[in-house]
């Protein structure tokens, strides 16, 4: 051992060519040229420039030298061949782009028309080739022990390119081909690559070029909102998950919304591509970097700092004994990427990532959501998900031996058995029987001082949630340490101190196997039904105040559109959770709407979807009196609501009295 | 900007001194010559000589040379000052180590008889003054942008000195004196300082300096067993949060077991160390860095290796702009203590970790509960741990308005209720009072046909478990998406076709805020009362079958010991899943221990405690006949053993018959 006197950390290895610049959009009118294209030849020089400013490569004149001084080695870029390209792409399609090299400029402009968001001009094959051969390098270096990891700044990019058709800026599917050739070339060094793909959009090209491939992992993290995001298909939702052996290799975390920071992708990074990586255990991690997601990029409207990148890529480091690949994809703000890959290559080189930003606000309950349903999926295929508390479902999975049919009790039906009980022989309530239904008939109960009173409380709710306890181990609720609090109760008491009569609407929600139930269209029915048919059994009664409850708040909103109630219900509040809004059709007389705003007060949860971006977003009148409460969950609302929607209910009494 | 052509990274700042070595144990036998005492002098030597052979450092002749090359660089040890040290120790406590400067042979060995493992020569004071000094400028070289961050290689250690007493090795608190003074001489630069002690020992020392002190959060993992593992206080355990402006920022890990390793540590850091820190925001990282959790001490016990230790340098890097000095605590395998810190030095210089070694198993239960535990405790102080889904969970934490007293309902309390329904109706069963019994009239159920039975199955059981679904953002159960199975119908649908009766005894757990409950107690009466006065109302009945689940078959147990059933009871099915197990105490007669174990079959967690560390341990004679099964929770159990368990009964039944 002492023979090693001195110990010499390798090198980074930094592939960039200037050639890459020479594939650029042929103008088609002033306007373009003060406004180019966004995949524009300047995004690897300025990157290369930024490096250079920053002392990690020493190139004066910024010319693409080979000697860049201490910190990183120049890897030279080539073209890829095309039997490399061909480990992709179809012979057809390599053809079709080699084609391009002799049109002319109207043969260019029609092609560049005729594809899907790709430009040509008579360099973008040799661009393409070089960009291509640059990703191929880059990793060559790494795995020939050349250098301890690589930065390849090449542009087209190759994300988007799917074997068979150019797209998205990309012509040929450079990380996918590099990986291709390291796994043929290398079959003893690397049997597994990990490819991460933080470029903003879904990189269906590589995804396509590995879907049924075991050797390959592809993580990707990109907006999506139902498809509505470029590129725009159903396989770059979450239940995409690789097919035949590749079943699992295949993760994609899409963002519901934009706007997505560091805390998202911190979060995501921690909760599922490093346990997914440590366990996968890569022999060489591939970065598909596009920097479309950086605070400032206008087509990603997202918000990763510079240090997040740093920080992911630190992470990445602790994979495959560090042998890390990074490749440039997309990324249009010329700041932005390049003080993104500055903070890359810093870490690359050795240092520590800078401090990420105070964040300003929590991460998006859409994303806490998607990273935790992505975990559930993924627990099928990767024990270090199966292990994890993070994972917040304990459904039932079904049985584990065929010959064991156990019987599934809701718990919202023992609930309702309790509730019976209580309502029963605490509240002397009993059954209101509803004509021509087939609804269970303890569906509707009612005060029996209601016959003397002349303001009933309907209040129409689901089953209450419940507070528990999972075992972290056997994955299921105790439910020794299980419990529900029943609100209704808080409001029965003060009515019947009022002298008011009550009746409880409960309406379950989506049961269990039970597909063709609507807890939304059980409210309405039974809502109409009790107001055409069951109120007028109570003579006193002239002045209604209804409480709904989440999702049965819905058939509440679906009545007083149907019916002119008006006269006699004084008040509506609304407990909405996180439930959809729902908004009034006046069906019975346009002036409804304005009515119901009067009439009605609503509770939303804080991180309701109705709030959106900005928090002074209101929802429109004909959706009632919306307010946005400091907590989650019905309970928490009414416990923080309590007060305003009794004393709302009163003050609406009293004005009708004083009428 | 392109002033600066260059980009130098510091250097990596590296504390050795071979006059720390002069501390050493007074031999008193031959047999401490050659089986010294762990903190053994040449601990720092190892090491010093492992970071030379590997070439991080360049020093021939080992003799601790001031140019030690370019990838780290000296930082000379002093001793601290008497100034510095009282920042922490009492004047009294500086004092009384300062005398052993001068006490003779007889004088230490008997101060070192009085000390908590603590041994003195007359260079003790000395050597322990340059340990702290050591940490001291480790920690200032960083600070003052010397180094990027460093590795103090010291003894003695510090972290079990308290302020006022020595002990455990140590006897200044080196990490908590170089805390204090950088805090004090750094107010602009260094406001907050976190501690990461992964030290197999919890360090009592530095947590007490820093107990009421926000300034500092202080992480430790160590082995605890309930108080049994040194130090063995109650000041380890992981509800100690901190006092005051402190509260919070103290956070235990303890593990309650040994053998803990990788799995269990990056778990951690995953899952709290590394959340919390980024929350906090350190503007230093200490990390009290003993090796006596690696692979291979004796006294730890653990299988830390040395990537492990090189991936949690390489998390906590990801903090405080890199800005990590890592401090040698404890750790006595000289091999694994000098490849544990060639790892660590490594990452520190900016090397990636080497790759972990594939897991051989999974993390520990016990640790994954812990971990689980903690952040749930947590949760309280970090917002991290408020919106981690890792959060399981979803307990009520008590109303926010005072106002608002909602009445609580058990889940248990709905499911009896619904359980009653369908024993009633489907089952046709009746209650069966017990005599002089304050329990639930709906406690024991049994099937009117159990009057022309001569078999009696009776299934004691618990509420059944829940499988259910959590609200990601308000930390609820939805109550919609959750059901119960009852496992007790397969078992009555059973013994109905075979023409056997049924009693069902229901065993509440312990409830919410009621301490005084006790199921165990509580199935035992029922038992005993049910045994005594109750089954002689079944005169045919001769034949009994009992079934116990979960915590309700301790009751069982209790019977089987306090009165002679033999005659009647064929049969004994136990499905304990995780609860404790329970040992028949024959109290009629010695031979019902062997009676029990071959009239018994238990079926236990996959990871019921009772397994230890060792598969092949089992449990002793006395607590039946326990299998262990390949899954966890009771319904899982009884899903895989249903057919087992009542080919069991039916042998049982027939083995009496042939007789």
């Amino acid at each position: 051992m002492m023979s090693s006197l001195s110990y010499t950390p390798l090198k980074t290895g930094l592939c960039y060519d200037v050639r890459m610049r020479y594939h650029a959009k042929i103008y088609t009118s002033y306007y373009e040229y003060i406004d180019p294209h966004p995949e524009d030849p300047r995004r690897i020089y300025r990157i290369y420039k930024i490096l250079a400013e920053n002392g990690l490569i020493r190139d004066p004149a910024l010319s693409g030298i080979d000697d860049i001084g201490d910190l990183m080695c120049k890897i030279p870029v080539r073209e890829a061949t095309s039997e490399e390209i061909l480990e992709v792409h179809p012979k057809e399609q390599l053809e079709y782009l080699e084609k391009t090299q002799y049109l002319n400029r109207d043969e260019l402009l029609s092609k560049t028309e005729l594809g899907d968001s790709v430009y040509f001009n008579n360099d973008s094959y040799f661009s393409a080739k070089l960009s291509c051969g640059g990703a191929i390098e880059a990793c060559k270096a790494i795995v020939d022990g050349k250098v301890k990891n690589s930065l390849a700044i090449v542009r087209p990019p190759g994300h988007h390119s799917e074997p068979e058709v150019a797209g998205g800026f990309c012509l040929f599917s450079n990380v996918a081909v590099a990986t291709k050739n390291i796994l043929k070339n290398y079959p003893d060094k690397v049997k597994k690559v990990m490819i991460v793909d933080w470029d903003i959009h879904h990189g269906n090209g590589t995804q396509k070029a590995f879907y049924n491939d075991d050797r390959v992992l592809y993580v990707s993290l990109h907006r999506f909102e139902l498809g509505k995001y470029y590129p725009g298909t159903i396989h770059g939702q979450y239940d995409q998950v690789g097919e035949g052996k590749g079943e699992g290799f295949n993760c994609n975390i899409p963002w519901s919304v934009g706007g997505i920071g560091d805390a998202e992708y911190i979060w995501a990074f921690e909760q599922i591509v490093m346990p997914m990586g440590r366990e996968f255990r890569p022999d060489l991690v591939i970065v598909s970097s596009g920097f479309d997601a950086a605070d400032g990029d206008t087509i990603g409207k997202c918000h990763v700092t510079p240090s997040c990148y740093g920080h992911m890529t630190h992470m990445l480091k602790s994979l495959a004994n560090g042998k890390l690949c990074v490749v440039l994809e997309g990324g249009y703000n010329l700041d932005a990427i390049a003080r993104s890959a500055l903070a890359v290559a810093k870490v690359l080189i050795g240092e520590p990532p800078d401090e990420l930003p105070a964040p300003d606000k929590d991460p998006k309950p859409e994303a806490i959501e998607m990273i935790d349903r992505v975990i559930d999926l993924k627990s099928k295929y990767w024990k270090c998900f199966k292990r994890q508390i993070t994972n917040s479902n304990c459904e039932y999975k079904g049985p584990i031996s065929e010959s064991f049919f156990a019987k599934k009790f809701p718990i919202q039906d023992a609930i309702r058995a309790q509730q019976i009980q209580y309502l029963t022989n605490d509240y002397n309530m009993v059954p209101l029987p509803l004509m021509n239904s087939n609804l269970p008939e303890d569906t509707v109960m009612c005060s029996t001082d209601i016959l003397q009173s002349n303001v009933a409380i309907i209040y129409v709710h689901d089953t209450p949630e419940i507070w528990s306890k999972r075992d972290a181990i056997a994955g299921v609720i105790d439910s020794s340490a299980s419990l529900y609090m029943d609100a209704s109760l808080q409001f029965y008491d003060w009515a019947l101190d009022r002298g008011y009569g009550i009746i409880d609407v409960n309406i379950p929600q989506t049961l269990y196997e039970q597909d063709n139930y609507s807890a939304s269209l059980t409210a309405q029915e039974v809502l109409i039904k009790l107001w055409d048919n069951n109120l007028k059994y109570f003579p006193n009664v002239n002045k209604i105040a209804y409480i709904g409850v989440g999702e049965a708040y819905s058939g509440l909103v679906h009545l007083l559109g149907h019916r002119d109630t008006r006269s006699v219900v004084k008040s509506v509040i609304g407990f909405v959770g996180k439930k959809p809004l729902k908004a009034l059709v006046p069906l019975v007389e346009e002036s409804l709407a304005d009515w119901y705003f009067k009439t009605s007060l609503l509770f939303a949860d804080k991180n309701h979807s109705c709030w959106g971006e900005n928090d002074s977003k209101k929802p429109r009148k004909r959706y009632g009196r919306v307010l946005r409460c400091d907590s989650d969950g019905i309970f928490s609302l009414i416990e923080e609501r309590f007060e305003e929607a009794t004393d709302f209910i009163i003050d609406s009494l009293d004005e009708w009295t004083e009428e």
